[in-house]
């Protein structure tokens, strides 16, 4: 518990410094956290096409194993780093700072981080970013916010995917939403299908605003 | 690192006695590991409705928080004792003794152990049991045992779930069977959907076998 405690202590003071160099850079970032097929790459893709020349944005890819992902979004142009974790669990402060150094930030405006499929670890393991992003696909049974607390309790966005299957998966909406908002009360919400691309315009806008607000803040001065 | 290796060396040991225990018992058990979401509690609950007087059947649940599940399994009349882990992100084989503890074990002849929805952390704890049975749902992409293969790679068996939504999802089949047999080679392969009933019977007579095999078997002296 105790290695635990100062790991966690270490990987704090590192995310900080990445939080200071990412204000310092005028950069919006993001950490993309989900269980695995939550449809994170997907919605990152179209978030990418979508925002094209509005938003200058490069990513920061974690898997255990595979560049599959990585590949996929290197298709939108946006520059990408791949980080492959063998068979840890999450995405540390310390991977992200070197995975930053590989990245042409010049010109940059928005850094998205799709972590690692998993709901529960990368929850202990703030990365330096402004918004932590929650993924959760209308698949995965209405009750996941209540069994896995940690996660969504320290979400800034929880965006709902896949709600074009909401039917087809027997979801019952309106209890998914009352679970989400007693879970994680201070979390947008953003509906979407990036199949469909229904709520991804809301979604891209809410981007453009926050890095507005990014640019505008004093830096190292704002909380 | 090292304490990495010692809790695990800590944990090899516990679940070897596990294993012993279980063997002088003659029960078979399960392991059943997933990605949160992707139906482990309704096919555990399909499972022992459809087994009811053929095996009796006793289930030990991990959850961070809740007990819905633990709510859910006992409504089939089995025993159901919960861990309850808090931010724990997988169960280990002294959760697992200490859970036995609380059941009654007489005439018991099938333990499930539902872990914790996670598609890597379970991957490095034994609990001692005989299969480690994986689900993955259609709803996850094709991709995930290449993305994911600590898990897939000491699977037992694959449950393919969700196979009713297979269309739906867009998922190609024969893609997913593919890489469930690269990752997984050694694994038998269930494809079901506990909504419709679909392949539930086959992995029924499966574990009805299987424990038949466990029963004659000579304890201490199997591997």
């Amino acid at each position: 518990m105790e290695v635990r405690q100062s790991l966690l202590a270490k990987n704090d003071r590192l995310a900080e410094r990445n939080r200071g160099f990412f204000q310092a850079r005028g950069l919006l970032v993001l950490n993309v956290v989900s269980s695995p097929g939550s449809g994170k790459t997907l919605l990152l893709q179209e978030t990418l096409r979508g925002l094209a020349s509005r938003l200058k944005a490069g990513v920061i890819v974690g898997d255990l194993a595979t560049d599959n992902d990585a590949q996929r979004l290197r298709a939108s142009g946006a520059p990408v780093v791949q980080i492959t974790t063998g068979t840890i669990c999450h995405l540390d402060a310390e991977m992200v700072a070197r995975a930053v150094k590989q990245l042409d930030l010049n010109g940059l405006e928005l850094l998205i981080v799709e972590n690692v499929g998993n709901l529960v670890c990368p929850a202990s393991f703030d990365l330096g970013e402004d918004l932590r992003v929650v993924l959760w696909s209308v698949t995965e049974g209405e009750d996941k916010p209540l069994k896995y607390p940690p996660m969504f309790q320290g979400a800034d966005v929880v965006i709902v995917s896949k709600s074009d299957l909401t039917q087809a998966c027997g979801c019952d909406r309106e209890l998914a939403l009352s679970n989400l908002r007693r879970v994680a009360p201070r979390a947008r919400i953003f509906e979407t299908s990036a199949k469909t691309g229904q709520g991804m315009e809301a979604w891209r806008e809410f981007l453009i605003e926050k890095r507005k607000e990014i640019a505008a803040r004093d830096p190292l001065l704002s909380t």
